[in-house]
């Protein structure tokens, strides 16, 4: 919607007769405040969390292993969403751990939206990744701020630190868990200590594989 | 089924010739088995947890309360399935904990089926409640198998640290879990550590008030 808004304000300059001030300006500002309106919800802030836990709430099991995700089989290799929600967004934000777990593992790179790291320890990502990642600094909010400066605005945000201090400051839009029917008895929290409740809205649930339940929540708009 | 087992040994004194004798004590055993089979599949042993948690996996808040179980708008004051499931169960297990918790909401007694109060302090209940529950002591195996000996083989069992017991011995068969949709960032949790994984399956998701997700999960049979 940029053109609706640049146009008129680039044009004004050049046609300042009187007629035309009496009600050219009105016209604008009518066009200017739609449009930040529907600018404010086109590019509306969306922090998504797109992640899958046993039934007691583990995004990994007491050793770190991930194992136990693939305990329903899954002949077809059905993505459960994941390739549909990935086309949704604009970028992923991550922390250091689950940078370098991704790392870790002996595939291509994954991803097919730009990755931002989190982290306040490492200088730099490593070379290898430099084409892949990009490292980014500050406080939530300022990364935020500098990722919509760059048009990011949709994000993935993924890891368990990382999704617990957007929580942390309420700045999870949507959640989207698949849950997966095996309780861990022990392992990392997909969920931590919270300053004050969040109320969320139900979206939408999907079974996938007869057994694994995808529940997609909203977080509840205070008004 | 009791008739079919106890038709022929009661007959079988009475005919003792040689000709029956050859024949019927091998249908007998036939019908003894099948009956022992039925019987053992009929009077299966059900421990099943009903409970409402949080999407964060909590059953109360940090002060204990449960004022968020009613923040979705209950009009018509749905149960969410809860009649229809006590009505299936022969009788409640619960800690003192939950017992003296429900004593203390100033309500009639709630539950329509024998109330079972698992407690190592408790020496009795309080006269007033003595019509309405009663306490049983020993193991989890040792309270399992009084119940059985007296008829009672599907069991609610409620509370936490109740159901984490019960969890831990690998004793509960199903849940029928209810998630509100809030995170309470902190409180009693449903669940706890575990010695060892626990597989489920998936029975069936339901929605309520286009809010709330219950999910019926099965332990998943190891052969």
């Amino acid at each position: 919607m940029d053109h609706i808004r640049l146009a008129p304000l680039q044009n004004r300059n050049t046609n300042n007769g009187f007629k035309i001030i009496s009600f050219v300006p009105i016209f604008d500002l009518v066009a200017i405040v739609i449009t930040a309106k529907m600018g404010k919800y086109m590019k509306k802030r969306r922090n998504i969390v797109f992640v899958a836990k046993s039934l007691d709430g583990f995004i990994a099991d007491k050793n770190g292993g991930l194992d136990w995700l693939q305990s329903t089989p899954n002949p077809d290799q059905i993505d459960m969403g994941y390739e549909k929600f990935i086309g949704g967004i604009d970028a992923i934000v991550m922390g250091r751990n689950t940078f370098e777990t991704v790392c870790s593992f002996d595939i291509e790179w994954p991803y097919s939206k730009p990755v931002f790291v989190m982290s306040r320890t490492l200088d730099s990502l490593p070379k290898k990744y430099q084409n892949n990642a990009s490292l980014v600094k500050g406080s939530i909010t300022e990364i935020l701020s500098e990722l919509e400066q760059k048009g990011y605005t949709s994000l993935y945000i993924d890891g368990g630190t990382t999704v617990q201090s957007f929580l942390k400051e309420d700045l999870i839009d949507e959640m989207i868990i698949t849950t997966i029917p095996i309780l861990l008895g022990g392992g990392i929290p997909l969920f931590s200590e919270l300053p004050r409740e969040l109320e969320f809205e139900h979206v939408r649930s999907e079974l996938f594989l007869k057994e694994i339940v995808q529940d997609h929540y909203r977080r509840k708009k205070v008004n």
